[in-house]
């Protein structure tokens, strides 16, 4: 059981847990796996970046192994992604949504962890952006679809934005929560701007790459 | 080296690791790798799920990288997936089937070990169920062989169900060994018999069904 | 921050990051990323192996994530990668040189950290060959390539070769540095005359071979 159970770094990885557990739900489901099939790739993608970032930081076992509410929000997610898929789906692409969201709260509550242990900006900047790229990756490499990360628009860049607003507003002294608030707005708003208007950064396939293999 | 090894959990862990980098080499093999890369293939295999588990529960360095008994069993295996493999070729389908073994055996010791190092149910859980999945995830992640986690019959529920015997037996202070051999058979015999009668779990590809991507 | 800035392994580990991190770069352009996804792939890849071996020999956090030097090795191999470009590629693979060359460095230097933090040999070997492939093995995962320990020519095992090396003079009490010089050597050498010479490992595709799957 954790000690902190209100602490605003609790709530936001309960919620980035749900969403992602959701994306990967749906995402599962469109590969067609059985129930507990769907279950396991909503826990993983949920919890994986979390529990890197736990490694890295030293907080064993991992909170979401440990917590049984991240279990709540992946069992919930799961039902919800199978028995609402429907309602779901009104979403036009409901896996690029939820993770989104995943991407911007699991950024925030990656950096304030990481300060919370007692680690440098550098390690709550990286892994922000660890924990945040970390369930998509998996899930994507998992069911053999193309890494979001490989996709053009903002993606990791908008997760390192939302790290780095934490990290300014804790240098700073800023409201925890007004701070935490302002950076997943931000970064939501990169993500889904991006996917919109289909924003890149500059990319380099030009006619002087060479092939490789 | 080890201050338990006639522990059952051991027993049982490098029973688990002999047959996953079995089923390693023998994957590795059938892909035209030469004889170091099925012996690299067979070691992250075998010790892959083991890895995760001591990283979560903080038992580092990982038994699988400090205990040269596992080494013995990851070089066997190789040899006789190599030298042997006529012999091994009989079964019809020799990586499912030790897969489906490592997969009852490592889900009974992973959540055994859990249990031993002081984690509560839940983490011996899941983390037995991590255990049992993650080496045959991991081979076939690098394979590039379609994930057995994607495959129909069942696979994960089987390590679930095997791991919550396991936490049964331990709260009923039933003998240690008689839980883990029942653990064993039932996880062993849900797999083979699901994949034996094609069993599946519940799936919901249908109509409503939105290709994404 | 470190300790011990100059101590060997360290300076083997920032020179191993920065020719992994160009590899991930070169091949990252070659994909047709954009800049970000450049940044975040060359420092998976270059500081993937080094975080699991950080997190086996339980060195949390890891070195790659709380030493700014590590950033900057990603974040100046980047800038080359995409600057430069034209000039990395007068190499004719320049992946594969690049990755032979952080190969080499990092079996070195993961051999040489495990031993520092007091583990067995056994453990050191394991860890500077996983140290050396593990980020190749990510970077071909995230890209959708054929993983180079799947290649033919000599790779996994040539790093071993370089960690044994290392273990070698230890136990003999030979200069550190000089005997680091002749196992990046020995290991560079093996893995591009391999390249060179197409020499393989015997390998055990033939007619027996039954496809599965």
């Amino acid at each position: 059981m954790m000690n902190l159970p209100y602490d605003i770094y609790t709530v936001l990885d309960l919620i980035g847990t749900f969403v992602f557990a959701l994306s990967g739900a749906v995402a599962a489901r469109e590969k067609g796996l059985d129930i507990f099939g769907i279950f396991s790739i909503a826990f993983i993608v949920a919890c994986g970046g979390g529990i890197i970032r736990d490694l890295c930081i030293g907080a064993m076992p991992p909170a979401g192994l440990t917590n049984w509410l991240y279990l709540v929000m992946v069992v919930a997610a799961t039902l919800i992604g199978i028995g609402f898929y429907r309602w779901v789906n009104i979403f036009n692409q409901p896996v690029l949504l939820f993770d989104a969201l995943g991407l911007s709260v699991f950024a925030v509550s990656g950096a304030r962890k990481a300060i919370v242990f007692g680690h440098n900006y550098e390690v709550a900047i990286l892994l922000g952006t660890v924990t945040a790229v970390g369930g998509g990756v998996i899930r994507d490499i998992l069911l053999a679809r193309i890494p979001v990360i490989l996709k053009k628009e903002i993606y990791a860049s908008a997760a390192m934005v939302g790290a780095m607003l934490v990290i300014a507003g804790d240098y700073l002294r800023y409201s925890k929560e007004i701070v935490s608030a302002i950076a997943i707005i931000v970064c939501f708003g990169l993500r889904f701007l991006g996917l919109h208007f289909h924003w890149n950064l500059p990319s380099f396939r030009d006619n002087e790459t060479k092939k490789e293999e």
